[in-house]
């Protein structure tokens, strides 16, 4: 297992383009947090859809790395996003993350992901991550 | 109908971030593309996952305003995508759309995913679009 | 709404193969069980893919019908699962749905299906639903 | 990889509930076919959604077996399905399949539903197998 530290040091060099935050970590979970500003709206005051996918990537890959450690070879083989409401322009998108199954070669989690401070979900995402078998034996 | 010009000044005034540009449109379909620079790409040269379904969200979007007319309030419902292939760091993103249907009020379609030059596709989504009702009355 | 028992009239009379009962229905969500015999193994063991996918429906449907009453023109426009376990060839397949979005036209919903008396999830679903315009207004 | 003839005695062996039939395989693809009869049938003379889930679910274990050999323990690790028009009551359901993906360790395809003798689908699929390791080995 990794702690958050660990985590965010690892999220800082894999994905340098990211703006997440690691809130949680840990059970088989994670919470993550990204601000919204400018770069993440579009016109008419929604955040980006690519926006909300991106976070929930990361709110999966953190769950995991959260119990099988640090894995860079892991990758997402598939994501699927239900858009459920309009995002607010004035809060952070929060990713809750729950994994499903944690396999040997492969993860499975679903992500309910929330402008902060409302309790309804904005979108729903559910993700499988194959894990290389062996990084998964180098981590035992 | 919208013309390529039509809908490419629509996309640079409604995703004010995107690269996509568009390469072609019509009968039901659409080609679009997607410039990989240092912002698209993670370390050990992979392009990242969020920019493979921002480049499907647009070729859906276009593909839909290339039938229906510029109808701002389309938006996405969901997306599922499968990634295939490690894509190219030197190559940019190649999005190739069909529609499956464009009912009145959802359409659904699909886009492999290409690192351009490569006759495999990196990616593959099917995306869901609603469409307002009013919206199509008045592009009758 | 509708009440459990006309639900399950409902459900006899629009889908007369289904072997699902409803167990419990309200509050956005539904929990619904399906008997596991000879019909629905498959050599091996294990529960058919399709029959876990035939008692999501109706999981996702119940929990709908429980919220908007009886709406026979509702229809599935959309269903993901992931398959997480094998499912035990000894137990009936028990579904809980939870609803994710019930809008005007779209209704979202993920359901998490079990072997009865197992704690750890065999499959998790999510499925979108079109709820007719016209329907609905007659449930107002 | 396997004959038509090979595949069609596992399907009766491993699906022994399925009225799938084999038009073809090979190259990547795959064509299976079922008859709609008052089974299939809802209210309203709409093919049941799981019915089509089953056949598409066939259709892609029939083109992988044509790549891969016959390899039993190939299971279905998730399927996403849209359903995009209402299918006949009189017609069979034809499964067109192509192969998206054949990895070391999991395949990717794609799975276009008809009603026999109408050319626009009635349900689109795409789903993911996961493939033994040690099965894979034996069929070298």
């Amino acid at each position: 297992m990794s702690s958050p530290a660990e985590i965010a040091a690892f999220l800082a060099r894999e994905f340098p383009q990211t703006k997440c935050t690691v809130e949680a970590v840990g059970n088989r979970s994670s919470t993550v947090r990204h601000e919204v500003g400018v770069a993440e709206l579009r016109p008419g005051g929604t955040v980006a859809g690519p926006v909300l996918m991106a976070v929930a990537d990361v709110a999966l890959y953190v769950a995991i790395l959260g119990e099988i450690g640090i894995v860079p070879l892991t990758v997402t083989t598939s994501l699927n996003i239900n858009f459920l409401r309009k995002p607010s322009a004035e809060a952070a998108i929060v990713g809750v993350c729950r994994l499903l199954k944690l396999g040997k070669s492969l993860a499975v989690g679903e992500v309910s992901l929330y402008s902060e401070g409302d309790a309804e979900p904005v979108a729903h995402v559910v993700g499988t991550y194959s894990i290389p078998q062996s990084a998964r034996a180098s981590t035992k």
